[in-house]
């Protein structure tokens, strides 16, 4: 028969076993993170109808999406899970309950073109709290507490989450009578680590026709650094000559009131005014998280607070405030800087049997005995040479062999060998239970990533 | 502004969040048995390249894909997990270990007529061990023990393993001459429950040709009947008159030898000779599982022994054993017999705080400290009268509702109430910790599936 050369498309990421139980690893730790902040898991189809996924029009999205017909329905895949949450919220707004706090972690698409540690389809894992009519800042006070505890439980600490709001900006524009310029200020000045001061204030006079005194106001501004305290009271001095201003410092000083009492160490947070975040639907509070040994990165959980999630499908006014976690990018990042922990137990099986009698019943019976006890099992049963076995063995990185004679059986025992170490003994049942229970609750004390 | 109302496809099921818990907890169920027999986790693109997705060709399925043009590039969406599992193993055979056990949880597509209780977008749940050139008959003998561990983990009892192998019936076929008829037969005999054994008589006279002195045969040999000892014992008679019968009957005898062994009791499992499988490519051991309190639902996890899973893709012989549950569709009928357990924890969180200040440090601080100890938690910071914030905790269904106001505050206590027996009494914070573990830990011992 004529073959077809197997192959993957570009752009899809198709990790082999090993790598896929470390991706697994992270994925459970965004998971239960979310999860313990009382966000529900959410699954909607990934594809909808083109006229709501792309009800918003326009834009570079728009050219990237996988977008077909089937019979006569116009059909596009998500390029996100945002649109998606918004026609959820839309649609079944009368069986949910306010605020709405949901995760969803999924594959969305979008037709990129393909580079290095770009993907077509991958994984976006995010959180949103959707407030119906209204929504407390509180919420968005506890977004850094959720971003801590996602990336400290990755195993990382050298990060840090940055916010800034908004409505500040917003103010200061007003105040500088810029407003309707304020846009592509933001979107210039959110280059600043990129671009550097003498770009953007060259941006700003140049593309925007910002007059050089207010550019030097602008930068003066954003130039405002240091503590927490250092800045919001630095802010302090612009208070009263714009409500939004003014409304937009007291949401940044109530954020950062509670952030110690979330638990978010004081090193791992801090306000930074350069923050504008892109998207022109954030409103008040923006969040990013850069991890600090790989600014080259960019950030790694983004979002912020929007006042309407679903305009386009509701005239019930929606606010909302959500991160998302790129988490296909992440995974490729981690990857390649060796920071995924390859001494995690990354086997199909705790326990490999391998029975040297020709009746099987002992083998299996240890099996389902051990499985009992919550452990991974497998029998190798293939007719294969000793030396395969363990090669097979030593490939999975099973972390215990087992080996089951006439001798054993008549003992009630088994002969456990320990692959890490290489230390093989004789143990009655119970006890080989009990050590392999041992050496795998340390095994799974590890955390998915190394910080490096 | 102009809406669009907003709806989700027909074909695709989209949950309220209570459901989605569930439908989670079916899910990890699932996961943790397969997971226990060593089986690894695999995660492939949804979309592949239609010249690889099709390359088998032909057939009804072909007609349900959705197919589609991206640039230049041909693309489907996968509308199974066996043939991107398929391209898997021969791209990736280098980097594998054999036998490879990996399961897999994932969405397909099958553009199908809408009926109720069919989708056009629903999770397979897959396992299958590929072997390299050969596979031993054991692998067959485990898979009872898996679909068992499954659906006696989601909480049933009353379902019956069936098991055959096509080697028998190819083997019995043989014997009558009826061997260039074996496949229009066993998809006839197949319908037996179905249709009756009048019609498929008729059938294979009729349609097929095949002679009434062997129609009889035929429904002789199927009518074999009794414990699976007697029915071994029956097939006894037939041995030595063709080597793929008795190689067959070895088979199946070594499957039912080790079955008590891998823990599955003897009632639900049963050799049922009238099991065929409609594919053709299952050429050993197959597998059906029926909810015997709803046979209309017919089998629920199929699957068997094929000789090559690969063969489009590479010459290397890749036999296999696998099965496959239809978990859409399952959850579908779970939901529709009402055998979901509603009594189950299906709350966003454990515990809703309701501050009662309007400093919120203590309720943050309270939250932060029952997170640390697991607890999912929320606080409830919205502006709103007393009633509707009860009413937040009763629609989500949160267990445990904390009030903590100046009083509980200054004690260093909490007033708890159990929002399932309205009971309230003010604690210590770590007594009420105590208490929600201890309340929360019968909840969670429940199963997600009632048996009725």
């Amino acid at each position: 028969m004529a073959k077809i050369k197997p192959y993957t498309l570009s752009g899809m990421m198709e990790l082999l076993p090993a790598e896929q139980i470390l991706m697994d690893q992270i994925m459970d730790t965004i998971r239960r993170s979310y999860a313990a902040f009382g966000f529900t898991a959410l699954d909607t189809p990934l594809i909808e109808s083109s006229e709501i996924l792309l009800a918003k029009g326009g834009g570079e999205t728009e050219k990237q999406i996988y977008r077909f017909e089937k019979g006569d329905a116009d059909l596009s895949l998500r390029f996100d899970l945002t649109v998606p949450l918004a026609k959820y919220v839309a649609l079944h707004y009368n069986d949910l309950a306010f605020p709405f706090k949901r995760y969803q972690i999924g594959k969305v698409y979008r037709g990129e073109r393909v580079q290095r540690g770009r993907y077509r389809e991958f994984y976006q894992a995010d959180i949103d709290v959707i407030g119906d009519g209204k929504l407390s800042i509180m919420n968005d006070a506890e977004i850094p507490a959720v971003i801590y505890t996602v990336f400290s439980g990755l195993g990382l600490s050298n990060f840090k989450i940055r916010i800034n709001n908004r409505k500040i900006l917003t103010g200061l524009y007003r105040m500088l009578g810029l407003e309707e310029k304020a846009g592509d200020i933001m979107r210039t000045v959110d280059k600043l680590d990129k671009i550097g001061a003498e770009t953007v204030k060259a941006i700003l006079m140049d593309d925007f026709g910002v007059p050089a005194e207010k550019v030097d106001q602008i930068i003066g501004f954003i130039s405002i650094t240091g503590s927490n305290a250092e800045v919001l009271e630095a802010l302090e001095a612009y208070r009263g000559k714009d409500e939004t201003f003014d409304t937009g410092l007291e949401e940044l000083a109530t954020v950062d009131k509670y952030i110690e009492g979330f638990g978010v160490p004081r090193e791992n947070f801090a306000i930074d005014l350069t923050i504008a975040r892109g998207l022109d639907y954030y409103t008040g509070t923006v969040y990013e998280t850069t991890l600090l040994n790989h600014p080259e990165v960019g950030s790694v959980c983004s979002g912020g607070r929007y006042d309407n999630l679903a305009e386009y499908y509701t005239d019930k006014p929606l606010p909302g405030v959500g991160i998302s976690i790129g988490l296909t990018r992440l995974f490729f990042v981690l990857n390649d800087q060796k920071m995924l922990n390859e001494s995690m137990n990354t086997a199909p099986a705790d326990v490999l049997i391998l029975p040297m009698t020709q009746d099987y019943s002992a083998a299996v019976a240890l099996s389902t005995a051990l499985r009992q006890n919550g452990l991974r099992v497998q029998i190798y049963a293939e007719q294969k040479k000793f030396k395969a076995k363990m090669t097979y063995a030593d490939k999975t990185g099973i972390p215990y062999v087992l080996f089951l004679g006439e001798d054993e059986i008549a003992q009630n025992a088994v002969s456990v060998k320990d692959m890490r170490t290489g230390e093989q003994q004789t143990l009655k049942t119970e006890e080989a239970a009990a050590l392999i229970g041992e050496g795998l609750a340390k095994l799974r004390g590890q955390a998915p990533v190394i910080d490096r």
